[in-house]
C-alpha cells in the first residue's frame, strides 16, 4: 500500500513521485463525500492508467457534522474498518493500492485511520504532498515563519478565550476549520493583537480560490476548504 | 521571479509546477555554503536546461552561527541585500529566474528574504513545496495530528523551561533546529510525559536519512537537517 500526498488542489503540485505511484497502481482508493467523485481523484484524473481498478470510499457522514456524539464515532470507526478491509482485500491478492490523500497524508488527513488499520498486516510507504496551508501562503505571497519563529496550527473550533492565549503565545498561526467559526477566530485575533495582517484563503490553489484580509472578510460562514493565517517573523535583517 | 520550493531532499518529490519553473528559467539562483554545491541545485540537477545562467548565493556566514550577535545581523542582511540586487539585475535585463528554495520557500526558507526585498519592485509567484518535517514524518510512518489536533513547531534553541511547557500544552510538535539541542530537548520531553512516542529523523527523505526513537538517540550533537517528531492524535476512531 502506497499512501500518497496529492497536494492542495493544483494538479501541478503533484509530486514526481506521486505521479509515478499512481501510474504504477493497480487500485487507486480515494475518499469521497456521497454524490461527490473525491477532490483527491480529480487532483490525479490526468495521471490514471485506463484499466485501473477505482475503489471510492464513501464518508458515511458530512465532515461537517457535530463529531462529539456517540453516534458519529462509531458511524466513522465503522466506516475506517470496512474500508481497511476493502484494501485489504485488494492487498491479499497482490495487487498493488495507493490511497489518495488530500495534502499531506499524515497530516490530518483521513489516510492515517487506514494507515493505522493496516500497517500492522501489511508494509505501507507514504508520499509526502504540499499542504494546504502552504499552498495557500504561497498564493498569499506571505512569509509565514522564520528563523527561531514557532509556528502554532489551530482548531477553528477552540474556545474563543483559548483560541486568543494561544494566537497570543506564537509568533505565527495556522488556523484551519474556519467555517462557521470566522467571526469568533477574528475576535480572538483582535484580543490577541494580531487581526493586521491576518489573511483569509478559501480553496487555495484551485481554481475558484480567493483570499482577502480577514479584518475585511464578511461575517458570513467560509468553506470548509478556508485558513486563517497569521504571519510570524519578527526579526527580518 | 519564481521562488521554488524543492522538497526535502529526495529528488522525486518536486513537484510538476517546479519542475516546469526550472525547465523554463533563464537563470537558477540557490543558496549555498562557501564551499558547496547547494542542497536545493542537487535536488533539481536533472530538470536544469543546459545554458541555464547559475547564481549561486554564497552564505558569508555557517548557519549553524550565534544569530544573536549584530555582526551576524550586519553581515546577514548585507549578504542578503547584495543577493537581491544580483536577481534585480536579471530581472531588469528580462530575465526569468528561478529562486530554489529547499523545503517549501515561505516556511522558514531563505528565500523568504528575497521575497521581501524584491515584491516591492517585481511581480513574484511561490511554487510550494514538500516540507522537510512532511518528508520526515512520512518517512517514519508517522500519524502526526488529526481532527481537531494543535500542533505546535518550535526551535530547540528554546530554553528547557519553556520548551516543557510548550510540549506539554500542545497535542502533536516539530521540533527544529536539534543539533547541539538535542539531551535539553529530550529531558523536556520527558518533563512534559512526552518522550516516549518521540522520533528523532536526521536527513530525512535523502539517501543517507536515518531515525530512531529519540529515548534511544545517543548524546552525541545531531546534523543540522535533523528533526524531533511528537505524535498528537489522541482520539482514533
Amino acid at each position: 500500500m502506497i499512501g500518497v500526498g496529492t497536494g492542495p488542489g493544483d494538479p501541478e503540485l503533484l509530486t514526481l513521485k506521486a505521479v509515478r505511484a499512481i501510474a504504477d497502481a493497480d487500485v487507486i482508493a480515494f475518499f469521497t463525500k456521497k454524490g461527490g467523485h473525491g477532490n483527491g481523484r480529480a487532483i490525479v484524473d490526468a495521471h490514471v492508467r485506463p484499466g485501473t481498478i477505482e475503489l471510492p470510499l464513501v464518508y458515511p457522514v458530512t465532515v461537517e457534522m457535530d463529531k462529539d456524539g456517540d453516534d458519529y464515532r462509531d458511524a466513522i470507526a465503522d466506516f475506517f474498518d470496512r474500508s481497511a478491509e476493502e484494501i485489504a482485500a485488494h492487498l491479499q491478492a497482490g495487487r498493488n493500492v495507493v490511497v489518495l490523500s488530500e495534502g499531506d497524508p499524515l497530516f490530518y488527513g483521513s489516510y492515517m485511520h487506514l494507515h493505522l488499520r493496516l500497517t500492522t498486516r501489511f508494509d505501507a510507504e507514504v508520499v509526502p504532498g504540499v499542504t494546504a496551508m502552504s499552498g495557500c501562503w504561497s498564493m498569499a505571497g506571505l512569509p509565514l515563519v522564520q528563523g527561531d519563529d514557532i509556528l502554532s496550527v489551530l482548531p477553528g473550533t477552540l474556545g474563543e478565550d483559548i483560541l486568543a492565549e494561544r494566537l497570543s503565545g506564537t509568533d505565527g498561526a495556522v488556523i484551519m476549520k474556519v467555517g462557521r467559526n470566522l467571526p469568533k477566530i477574528r475576535r480572538a485575533l483582535a484580543v490577541a493583537g494580531k487581526l493586521d495582517g491576518a489573511i483569509y484563503v478559501e480553496r487555495g490553489t484551485m481554481a475558484t480560490a480567493a483570499m482577502t484580509p480577514l479584518a475585511e472578510r464578511d461575517e458570513s460562514p467560509a468553506p470548509y476548504f478556508s485558513i486563517v493565517l497569521v504571519p510570524g517573523w519578527k526579526a527580518r535583517p
